[in-house]
């Protein structure tokens, strides 16, 4: 393969990252795909206002100068933990026809924005691993594989029933339920949801599939896949199911197909998963 | 005043309380209300299930039998947790005539269930304490002030602003947020939205006010007053606005007037906020 190099845009609307990092990315990204992905790391990335990568509108002006320029092929969200959410409101009437037109990848808090604009038309969005990720341990093979889909759309980076199956779309359980009832709850009718979770009780992640398999629109979807659920606190007293048989009632409950187990979540092994139709 | 007893109805539609602390509540009633009121504690209040106050299908059948049963006035939850939410769907179609009628008195997990009855049309529904808050140090002074709401609709034990004011409706915010987007949202346009929180951290709360207010239902609230905000976990890095900020900087987004704060919480001040036309 050749062409002209694969340009990224790295932008943070949650939590920062630091310059160190960011350069760790951009030696990775040349040491694997030399001379065929250039990786541009918006100075805001690592503004910091409290908890926010800069306040709300140097990220959402970031986020919405990668997604209208023509030149950047792809916007990869920099990190999670929390902050793209307040921005939807500023970012989705920006958004010119070149945000249409690309690719964003993320997950976890990223998955507010990244549903909101997969609702809005972005056809291009997809749920995978972040430039944080080198921040876990092995973290590296996380970021190969997100560059291995940014750059060569590999499909063994992709989610294996993702690649194969019909149209999908990925979220962090309490993210989607985030935006459950508002304006930029994305339709996902026909689609398999793929859910994962991390650091939230079990009676929480009951409470939440409870949430969102209540709301009609969700119990359009295809079906349901579970991603990992990770780092879940102990409930006192235990709360005596799994995070399977949790996911399993609910769709039984709300008439949603439950499907199986998905390969995403919050850890280095977190494929990516394209939303729509596979793309691989 | 004289007349009947009244008579109280106990059930615990999420976690279980103890015979010794039903027994507690029995007898601050008689000494409070001698004569004129009989607290009926479901046995239903002492099961076990795990996390639960025995099983759905128990909670669920407890809950239905106090609702309809036209011999109880006021149906009082024993104790919070997690749990009620899990019973709406298959609580609300059985209702009866009589369970229009009551009292429902409650709050923190709770308020799932009794939002979802005060949106089926039960107008009795009120937010306030529970038998459990006996277990706080100075509780008795909680479960005192409940009970004469529920025997003589005392006035002083009426959240200030609901009484003067317009209809209202009160709700633990991360409950309210499980509710946007289900059939069983109440709607309360036109009503002020007393909010309160405990255990969850700054960024949590900053999210679930972005979702609940981005609702298009909750943006007909006649205003929003904010409770207590109790045992915020430490944000790492701060997250640099307390819970007024937060819920203002919300109003101000979704153009909801913020209308000062409100006399609930997850405390032993906790006043009881009857939805509707405060009642008192």
């Amino acid at each position: 393969m050749s062409g002209p190099p694969l340009t990224i845009g790295v932008v943070a609307p949650a939590c920062r990252i630091t310059p160190e990092l960011a350069a760790e990315v951009r030696a990775l990204a040349q040491a694997s795909h030399p001379g065929r992905v250039k990786v541009q790391v918006d100075p805001q990335c690592f503004l910091s206002s409290g908890h926010f990568a800069g306040d709300d509108a140097a990220r959402a002006d970031a986020f919405v100068r990668a997604a209208n320029d023509p030149a950047i092929d792809a916007v990869w969200v920099a990190r999670g933990g929390y902050g793209s959410g307040r921005l939807i409101e500023s970012v989705l009437p920006r958004l010119e026809p070149a945000a249409r037109r690309k690719t964003y990848l993320g997950y976890s808090d990223a998955g507010a924005l990244l549903g909101a604009l997969y609702g809005t038309g972005c056809a291009g969005v997809a749920h995978g691993p972040m430039p944080a990720d080198l921040s876990r341990p092995g973290g590296e093979a996380a970021v190969r594989r997100a560059l291995r889909w940014l750059v060569d759309r590999d499909p063994d980076a992709v989610e294996p029933g993702v690649r194969a199956g019909p149209p999908s779309a990925a979220f962090n359980l309490t993210i989607l339920a985030s935006l459950i009832g508002t304006p930029w709850q994305p339709d996902l009718a026909g689609h398999v949801l793929l859910l994962e979770e991390v650091s939230e009780h079990m009676y929480r992640i009951d409470r939440t599939f409870a949430h969102i398999t209540a709301n009609p629109a969700i119990r359009r979807v295809a079906g349901i896949r579970l991603g990992r659920c990770s780092l879940i606190p102990a409930n006192d007293p235990d709360f005596g199911r799994t995070e399977e048989e949790v996911c399993r009632e609910w769709c039984a409950r709300s008439g949603i197909a439950y499907l199986g187990r998905a390969d995403i979540g919050h850890d280095i092994d977190n494929r990516v998963a394209p939303f729509g139709i596979g793309r691989a």
